[in-house]
């Protein structure tokens, strides 16, 4: 196992996936090489995949939205003959640990809700071709697709063998997304998920698996044909130039990562990571060509990357992890001039870009399975979008005033418009002030008069935007007490309750993915049926039969 | 441990439970007693309570509204002094195996919903008196109520201490109506559910947690004034005159339950229960009047009770069952007919209280973890609200025509408006027709303007409404092969799958706390740090500390 699993990579280092960029279509060729997995102890055969597999992928996805807006199209196909995927490598999963399991799943899901998300916000559509067998993480790569198209030559088909083969579900959204996304009749659903061999031909298109299929000889051309019309149809512009991406700079040492904007300290033996974000050292832009320009040094871009990579690491790099801090340093009024150039340029592809890649970020957070808590202090720039690390804790202490010898300006928060509209929505569709006052409607009309206002403490208190207003008398021993008592508690029962409480209002297919489908996932994946010594997933391959507890649950 | 636990009771046996009738008001008062265990080894203490307390309660929620449809509110209170209740009992939890305490939350849950069922749909309004400590499941409970009134006595305290108490969820609901019924601000739930001391006074008014608090002087004249209140705003006559329900008649054989209308047989060697329902011998009653006098015997009601009872005799008693089925016996113009006259009388209290009694009976078998399989057969009546079990089955087969030397009528599904109104709504607050055609509306039109003809297999294939048609040299291996398949796969994996695949579109309270909820508590009653030799439930009152394994997952 590599000391450090690293999530940051580029097309030049790619093992398994290839871009061939062809105007306004591009193809994403999936091409595993088999002896490319992030671990030892598997083989990455039938372009099955691993968690490195897929953090290129992912990489590939974020690219093309800011290196390539001119794409419409994106092909994604396999490079090998055949063969489409094979989908999660067995024996990865079956060696893997529990945590390890449930990251690996947590950041596919991500990864598959990206292609989705850069279809719904940047018109960049997902056509997917399969050309021969799609079994389970497969066949959920094409569901998180546009259109599925299949080979139609009497043997390719599309399967969820997860069940009868591993005694899994297909956990990476798959079985959401063919109820809710394609539809199928749940009877239908039902034969599909339980029949090893999956289904083929005409009757994947009946049933909705697939939109349509196409024999060998003449797939080539279908999917050219295909491509051409879901990029005519397309409503942005090709004549777009994209920014380059380079490497997340990151200085890791023993018990910190340093990135431009983002520092993360350690302190393992209190089982604590104090991430703090910096704001931006002058004015914004004074237009979109000047932004362009700075491309993805532009500071809320950069530091969007770099907090990505951070929780990332952290995630699946500290695993002891109990509790993620959140602090700022800056000048509230500087964040906020540079949330409203971002909405000021709402209409320019990069600034959208930038606001979108924020929103997956803060997605990320909320789904980041340690308590979270923010500590808005003198001298910090908790406003507007960066705001949001308030709302999307799971508590929020402010101190109140100037502490005696302290110089740095009183901690003020301020209210942007990307707090109270929908622009940086969670998974559930809402804003986290709407979720957070879904009793109380009047507290996001008393936000919204607010927006631009510099608050301090007790505004912000009686606003009901953080948990608590303390001074520094209280300050040190609460926060101390807050932090040890978490530190204390079972990893397991916070993880659950966070879970529940974060997601409050309605639910949608992403949020029933994470919550549903994985949580149920989660149960399987600790049961002896699956992975105890005589379980389906650590017999798989062995011959051996599993052999299971009879008792329904 | 009892050789079956059986879910017949009635206010003469209660052990745990009175019910005290002053007109429009009855008192539902919690009084456990200790020595009342349904199991060995634990003392329910303080009003704590296990599977047998709660299937009392869930006797008298039913029995309210249907032996006394003139009680307009429903105060329920603790019958001990200074304690409303200590939530589900920690030894009974901690000792009882996996499979019972999902079995027990899935009932508990069933329980508290039919509380919010009877408030919402019968304008019967449960006023909760909380005179003393309200722990966990005790303040679940409290939750389920309309209105929630806490004694101010500066100890009193409403709490969900699972999580630093036990390491495991509040899943009777709790964390689910904390934050999307009561709408408590998630930092606030948050600071709630990890207080093992609760919140009390006038900041649990604050944080919406009760609705109002009164001194322990004169918390009786306030919740007199209260009661009359709710039952001045009640929109209900208090005229009305109920039916008695006597006990359902069960005929308990080694392999076999036999009822008036229902027969289950058991093939456990198959891992199979077969459920047949039988149709009613005659004609609707002429009028309403008939109705009321034919009380529980009238043939809808006592389908629904009977088969209520079977579906939790095999959830609790025979866990090893895999796979249910479901056949009928009987006229389906008789079942029609009866349907029709509900529908006629649907503003008469008891033919609306029967309908919403098979709501409830229907979603408890939409919640069932074995898989489903409706068989409609020659000689069957899957008509109308029968024809449900074919719409909640995993698989629904139907046979094709009259087999040779079978002089049963060939098979016949004939829809009613209840199939295609939302009156029995699966918990996602759709009809299960509506449900299984998301992906396709026309279908839905298709069914409509077929209602009241009956329609062959081929028919009710070629409109979706069931997963095949077979002919009668397919019909015993199709059926068998798939029997067989289901009993082969793992028990958790379908249980994961169905849980998924049976709840297409939106997302409720109702089916977040069986999915969200209760998939995430399904997790943690798997994990050592709960259920480990050193796990926190295991531990409880050892004086021994839990060791958590720190890792956060």
């Amino acid at each position: 196992m590599p000391k450090h699993i690293d999530f940051q990579t580029d097309p030049s280092r790619y093992r398994h996936w290839k871009l061939v960029f062809e105007g306004e279509v591009t193809r994403l060729i999936m091409d595993v090489d088999e002896n490319g997995g992030l671990f030892e102890g598997y083989q990455l055969k039938l372009n099955s995949y691993d968690l490195g597999v897929d953090i290129e992928l992912n990489d590939a996805i974020q690219r093309l939205r800011f290196e390539h807006p001119e794409v419409k199209v994106v092909v994604l196909q396999s490079g090998k003959d055949r063969v489409f995927c094979a989908g999660a490598n067995i024996r990865m999963l079956a060696g893997a640990t529990h945590a390890h399991k449930v990251n690996f799943c947590k950041f596919t899901n991500e990864t598959r809700n990206g292609i989705e998300d850069a279809s719904a916000n940047s018109d960049q559509k997902y056509l997917c071709v399969v050309n021969g067998t799609a079994a389970g993480g497969g066949y959920e790569l094409a569901l998180a697709c546009d259109h599925i198209m299949l080979v139609d030559d009497g043997s390719a088909a599309v399967s969820l063998p997860e069940l009868p083969l591993l005694a899994v579900l297909p956990g990476t959204g798959g079985l959401t997304r063919v109820t809710d996304k394609r539809k199928v009749r749940r009877d239908r659903a039902d034969v599909f998920c339980t029949t090893e061999e999956g289904v083929k031909g005409k009757r994947a298109v009946d049933w909705r698996l697939v939109d349509e299929v196409a024999p060998r000889s003449k797939l080539d051309e279908a999917v050219s044909v295909r491509a051409k019309a879901i990029a005519a149809a397309a409503h942005k512009s090709s004549a777009q130039n994209g920014i380059a991406l380079p490497p997340v700079e990151r200085r890791r040492a023993a018990d910190s990562n340093e990135y431009r904007y983002v520092s993360v300290e350690f302190a393992r033996e209190n089982r604590l990571a104090t991430v703090t974000l910096r704001g931006p050292e002058g004015a914004p832009p004074a237009n979109a060509g000047e932004m362009a320009q700075q491309g993805a040094a532009f500071w809320p871009l950069r530091l969007a990357r770099e907090l990505d990579d951070a929780i990332l690491d952290i995630r699946l790099n500290e695993l002891e992890v109990a509790t993620i801090v959140f602090k700022s340093v800056g000048d509230p009024q500087r964040v906020l001039e540079h949330d409203m150039f971002l909405e000021q340029q709402s209409t320019h592809w990069l600034a959208r870009e930038i606001r979108l890649k924020w929103r997956r970020v803060l997605k990320r957070v909320d789904m980041t399975s340690r308590s979270l808590v923010t500590l808005v202090e003198p001298g910090s720039c908790f406003a507007a979008t960066l705001a949001e690390l308030i709302f999307a804790a799971d508590r929020s202490y402010m101190l109140i005033g100037q502490p005696q010898g302290d110089n740095r300006p009183p901690a003020m928060i301020i209210l942007g418009d990307a707090n109270c509209s929908g622009d940086l929505a969670m998974s559930n569709g809402w804003s986290r002030l709407r979720t957070r006052f879904l009793g109380e409607p009047e507290s996001m009309h008393a936000a919204q008069d607010a927006i631009g206002k510099p608050l301090d403490a007790e505004e912000a208190e009686s606003l009901g935007l953080i948990t608590a207003a303390l001074d520094d008398i209280d300050w040190d021993d609460e926060v101390r007490l807050l932090l040890e008592e978490r530190a204390s508690f079972s990893p397991d029962g916070l993880t659950g309750m966070e879970a529940n409480l974060r997601f409050a209002g309605p639910e949608t297919m992403e949020t029933k993915i994470f919550a549903r489908l994985t949580a149920w996932q989660n149960w399987i994946f600790q049961r002896p049926n699956a992975v105890g010594p005589d379980g389906a997933l650590t017999r798989y391959g062995t011959g051996q039969k599993p052999n299971f507890d009879l008792k329904r649950v």
